[in-house]
């Protein structure tokens, strides 16, 4: 709850506007400052029965360095979220705090699945048709090996299918050109690995004009192409604002139509909100949390990696 | 004459009405079937005082291998117009015909300037404030090193500061964060150069979000990312079509008016248009072309890189 701009309250929004929502029997932890937190539940009606409150008396700030706020804040609410995910307390953690404290937490605090070289982050792009496509990585690998970038495909098509409801995804890898062959070293020895790859669709390259369009499900790339693709793409929402154009699609480059980005390739779902993230983005969070729970996503990305 | 999707019809117009609309003394070089420009020209009223026409017999298709092309027809307009430009017969030299003979034209016919590991392409991003910005590399070179990307930063600054105009052009480095030591492997080695370099005005870090903003003139990059990156952008006008929005930013993402990209760090201008290029693409690089040779700008790269 300590996490992000505007916290606590508009984390405290995000979970009012979502259990006022929603008919399922989800039960919530509320991490941080006992007091003040008690205060916005009776104030913007939390129903009590849904929320339990968890103290925890210190914040990693924004702008602290991950590894050793992290180390040294252990009553921090991201350090207490990441003790109670991995001794089963909770079953997802969710922070739109300091970004690479939730990542360093993600990676040290809770396990990778088995046979996983590094975990990944990924991001949904928006697609002319007005369906949704899976990016990854996003920032968390900016230097991989092609053995990485074809579990991103893996992690990805089952992340695609559970989560976004796409059956048979296809895979398609950023690059330069259509042809196999193209593209950098990673590129080039990254292509007959996926195309070899029976657990995964992969229908070849996509370049940049068609990351918009309907040609893949499930982009991959390493993370420093995926996080200047994602940013761009994030930005012509506010250009679009900013220009004044009205149109539904640039709309849905909100970030906050989709909330976070779950840490893929972890034993269990960790979600990484924006730091300006308002109470809608919140809500969005903790929905996908529990589809990821109740699809027991990661079982079944174990599943297919091994 | 003969390269592009519409050759040498919007060869021809664009000669036509870029001869028609300006006062300078350019003399242009036709290269292509003779009989076929010769009747064209007079049916579009092309002046003849200005135009004189080089035989070609052979054309090197779109699709054709350009290293193997460019060997066997020694007779085809794009290997006739390396060597008038090697011989010093001509000035300059445009094609929108097969990219990739464009490149290995530029790359073996002409020199690259003394002491340039590898030439470079660019591209103009429109900048939302009405500013243009220019990135490169953003294609002929996949895996760069950072002494690449730091040669990069000075033609980039020549070309911003004699071609666009700009004065003291402001050089960012396309990474993932703001801070240095952020990025890939590349990007973290290539801060400390550009940082050091004196010759340019580095201005720090840009990430994807503050692409298309104000923030920086000259976005340095590897191929690979810039690539994706100018599709990507130019993607953008097509959606913006498509769906309707009619708005003057999404507008200037219409390749039509850039025309075309030169290829930096050759010892004479070789313009490089899209297969797709129409009369307005080819008056726009014949303008950019006279630009290049009265600004002399390959002579003042070559005394800013030496």
């Amino acid at each position: 709850m300590m996490g992000g701009d505007y916290a606590p309250l508009e984390a405290i929004k995000g979970v009012q506007s979502y259990l006022s929502g929603i008919a399922a029997p989800v039960q919530l932890l509320l991490i941080g400052d006992k007091e003040l937190l008690e205060k916005l539940c009776i104030e913007h009606h939390v129903p009590a029965e849904q929320c339990s409150i968890v103290h925890s008396e210190q914040v990693i700030g924004m702008h602290e360095h991950p590894t050793k706020a992290l180390k040294e804040k252990q009553k921090s609410s991201i350090a207490i979220g990441f003790q109670l995910l991995a001794s089963g307390k909770i079953d997802a953690f969710i922070s739109a705090g300091n970004t690479g404290a939730m990542l360093v937490g993600a990676l040290f605090s809770i396990k990778a699945l088995e046979g996983v070289i590094r975990p990944a982050i990924s991001s949904i792009i928006p697609k002319t048709d007005g369906g949704s496509g899976l990016l990854l990585d996003v920032g968390l690998n900016s230097d991989c090996k092609p053995e990485q970038l074809n579990q991103f495909a893996i992690m990805g098509s089952v992340y695609a299918n559970l989560v976004l409801g796409i059956t048979n995804p296809k895979v398609g890898l950023i690059n330069v050109g259509e042809e196999e062959g193209k593209g950098n070293l990673l590129a080039q020895s990254t292509y007959p690995l996926l195309k070899e790859n029976k657990r995964i669709n992969f229908i070849g390259n996509i370049e940049g004009r068609d990351v918009l369009l309907n040609k893949a499900d499930v982009l991959i790339c390493d993370g420093f192409t995926g996080n200047i693709i994602l940013k761009l793409a994030e930005s012509l929402y506010e250009i679009s604002q900013e220009k004044k154009i009205e149109n539904a699609y640039f709309e849905r480059f909100n970030f906050e139509n989709y909330g976070g980005t779950p840490v893929l390739g972890v034993a269990k779902p960790v979600i990484i909100g924006h730091g300006i993230s308002g109470a809608k983005a919140f809500g969005n969070m903790i929905e996908l949390a529990r589809v990821m729970i109740e699809k027991d996503v990661m079982k079944k990305m174990k599943e297919v990696l091994s």
